[in-house]
């Protein structure tokens, strides 16, 4: 008898582990269930598609049901909401159309994803306040945009500043408060930050840091927004103030949630119920520098967690997924923010005794005429010389590109004298014939090199 | 007494062994030899220069002599040539000026570099016959050819493109002739040199592969040029058939010549006489894939090397060089060509069973307007999965900087597995959620990931 796959969700996770489970494991029965109507849908896009970036709302997801019914041999249930799941019986309950349907399963993987995580102030729920997750609210948030006049965003996280962007090029009065001191204050170290503020004020962005938003003020539609200092009129409230891992179904059919609050999962993507693996932004993931468990929902692991679930769910452990160094960016108009590895506070919370520079340099030749300049600040282990993270800033999008030798090299261990002398490429309109990375290392050698 | 350090050669190697000596030993004496009136050249700038893009030819050089005595504390000798060395005496003859001097030195740095090498045909030395090394030449060069109307580029190297595209963009009319069957045919494999061919032609440079040179025609200046197949008439020849290193100080010196017939060096950039050191264009370098000696002279590793021959001059064996694993850039137009490791073939010659597929992938995410195309070539280790090479065409720069990513990969002797596992950064705008290096990588995985 073929084997029953069930994957819950069909976002990045969902939809990879599906994929990946038929692909190899032809003869089995793979069952994609989603809660909306669309699968593959790309979160991310969404700030460009109200930007007008992106013209088309199909292109919001990869594929369609419809496409991986017929090209990828997989069933998909759409509109299909996952209630409940028995992991003795090794059945989940599933709500469609307004009926139960128990649905067996002998391989299960859960990938519901992650939803924004509203802060606790009374108003969250007026009219004109809009969380960002799901393309299905891609249409109604955009038309609402336009119409408004003053937009605030609350939070100063990549989709807080790509939100930003999205309403100042849209011509709008935009404001952002953020209750830490710095913008991206889980991301970037302080002295980048300022960096990158210095940048969105210029572009128009009202920046408020070090305010709590207190209180969404309105009747029926939102009017203003309080925070621990000031008032603000708006129209439009865009909360941008994280995400939480969606683990009810999880919890509540005993599978564990480890210490981060997300599902705990091991190298193969296994939780503690045989035969029930988690992927994508349910699951936590293991740092590579630490070792330690952590929360860092994004969609390039979500994609290969996906892969892994469902590699392993189609032939045993046949595949492992060795974790993250939390690698990210992102961008405002022109401005390019990448960063990867531990940050400076956060290496010493490790207990690193860390060095750290941030340097600024010229991204190409000097005698060739386009270049710019490019921040780096590069997190080291004092006594090895290890690279622990780096933070860059820059206005050409290939330095967003140097992020991922860097997280190579943080992956791979490597010392910055190791980095020093990498044979990085050289060509006078590209980089330096010393490449700003290789310059970010040497700052660090204390004059050895 | 201070410690008396001669470095001979002012180019890249030279300048950095020169000044990371004095840097690390104040007190030590430091001199810097150079034939011609300039330090600090940078060769790569000459086709810039040419073209237009770089407009001052003060910027061809990085420092002065003057900047180097003023602020280094380091002399600096220039219009002077090194004509002997005497290694059991330890000193250098000199001529300056017609006249010869005997210095002393207690290390001794050999950073002579390289020169063009020149076909041997008939006509190599008629008037408007070009080769291209030093930014001395420079406004001859750009004057002469913006007079003349017919350009003949002999040799599809980097210098040879990046001559073509000087050319063309000054309206001339402009044909390459290369004695292969493909364009870089020392570091590209075929497939991918074809790639780069298409796009030249479309460009308007009439090529003309596996033509071999066999003379070049004229009185007192250049008329024409014969292949093995054609005559091409022509008023301006260059020269862009390679380099060869400028051993023969070094081999009068009794300075031992390695296999690749540049200086033999250790890691340390000694050569085989205590107290002399070799860096840059006229040294060996070890392939750190291959731990075999390899002859591929670049700035990046020239300046390196000259780094830890001044280092370990001044302090002894403080520092090493690991070696490179031969990545270069080049760019045609909008064209960005990037290489790093072994080739297909160099690869096989190495006795390595291998496995390697071209891809062409798009370099945004699907619904992100700006993306181009980028075609990635990877040569893999068929046994362990282990990368030893990779190739890049694309165009937008920042598939240039993936060349670095892979080149940090080789070097940490990665498998395509732990490629495709990298935290490799994601944003719409800057790549696919799958970026194309995971994609070259998956792809040559036989489904596996």
């Amino acid at each position: 008898m073929s084997k029953k796959i069930v994957v819950i969700g069909g976002g990045a996770a969902g939809a990879s582990a599906a994929s990946r489970a038929k692909k190899l494991d032809p003869s089995a029965e793979v069952i994609l269930i989603e809660a909306t109507d669309m699968i593959t849908h790309g979160p991310c896009a969404i700030p460009y598609y109200v930007e007008g970036i992106v013209k088309d709302r199909k292109m919001l997801v990869t594929y369609t049901p419809e496409d991986f019914e017929r090209d990828r041999g997989i069933r998909v249930l759409t509109n299909t909401v996952a209630k409940n799941i028995d992991v003795d019986k090794k059945v989940v309950v599933l709500e469609r159309d307004g009926k139960e349907l128990v649905m067996e399963w002998d391989k299960l993987v859960i990938a519901t994803g992650a939803t924004p995580a509203k802060p606790r102030v009374n108003g969250v729920d007026l009219k004109n306040v809009y969380t960002i997750r799901h393309p299905a609210q891609a249409d109604e948030l955009s038309d609402a945009i336009r119409k408004a006049n003053n937009i605030v965003i609350v939070g100063g996280s990549y989709l807080g500043l790509e939100m930003a962007e999205a309403a100042l090029s849209l011509g709008k009065k935009t404001i952002l408060i953020e209750k830490e001191g710095q913008l991206l204050p889980r991301s970037l170290d302080r002295d980048v930050a300022d960096i990158v503020a210095k940048e969105v004020v210029t572009r128009g962005l009202e920046l408020h840091l070090s305010e709590p938003l207190k209180e969404i003020i309105g009747k029926e539609f939102v009017e203003a927004v309080a925070t621990s200092k000031n008032i603000y009129k708006t129209d439009l409230v865009i909360l941008a103030t994280g995400v939480k891992p969606n683990i009810e179904l999880a919890t509540k059919s005993g599978i564990k949630i480890g210490i981060t609050g997300a599902v705990e999962v091991n190298e193969y993507m296994e939780t503690n119920i045989e035969g029930v693996y988690a992927a994508g932004d349910v699951a936590e993931k293991r740092h590579i520098i630490t070792g330690k468990k952590v929360w860092i929902p994004l969609a390039p692991s979500a994609n290969k967690e996906g892969q892994v679930a469902g590699a392993n769910a189609a032939l045993g452990r046949s595949l492992r997924f060795p974790g993250i160094v939390g690698t990210a960016i992102t961008k405002f108009f022109d401005m390019y923010i990448a960063r990867t590895g531990l940050g400076e506070e956060e290496a010493k919370e490790q207990g690193f005794k860390i060095e750290s520079k941030l340097i600024k340099v010229r991204t190409k030749a000097h005698y060739y005429p386009k270049g710019t300049y490019v921040y780096i600040k590069m997190v080291v282990d004092a006594s090895t010389g290890r690279i622990l993270g780096a933070q860059i800033v820059g206005w050409e999008e290939s330095v967003a590109e140097y992020i991922n030798s860097v997280a190579i090299a943080i992956e791979k261990e490597m010392t910055i004298e190791d980095l020093f002398f990498a044979d990085i490429g050289y060509h006078p309109a590209v980089a330096p014939v010393w490449h700003p990375l290789i310059v970010a290392a040497r700052t660090l050698s204390h004059g050895r090199f």
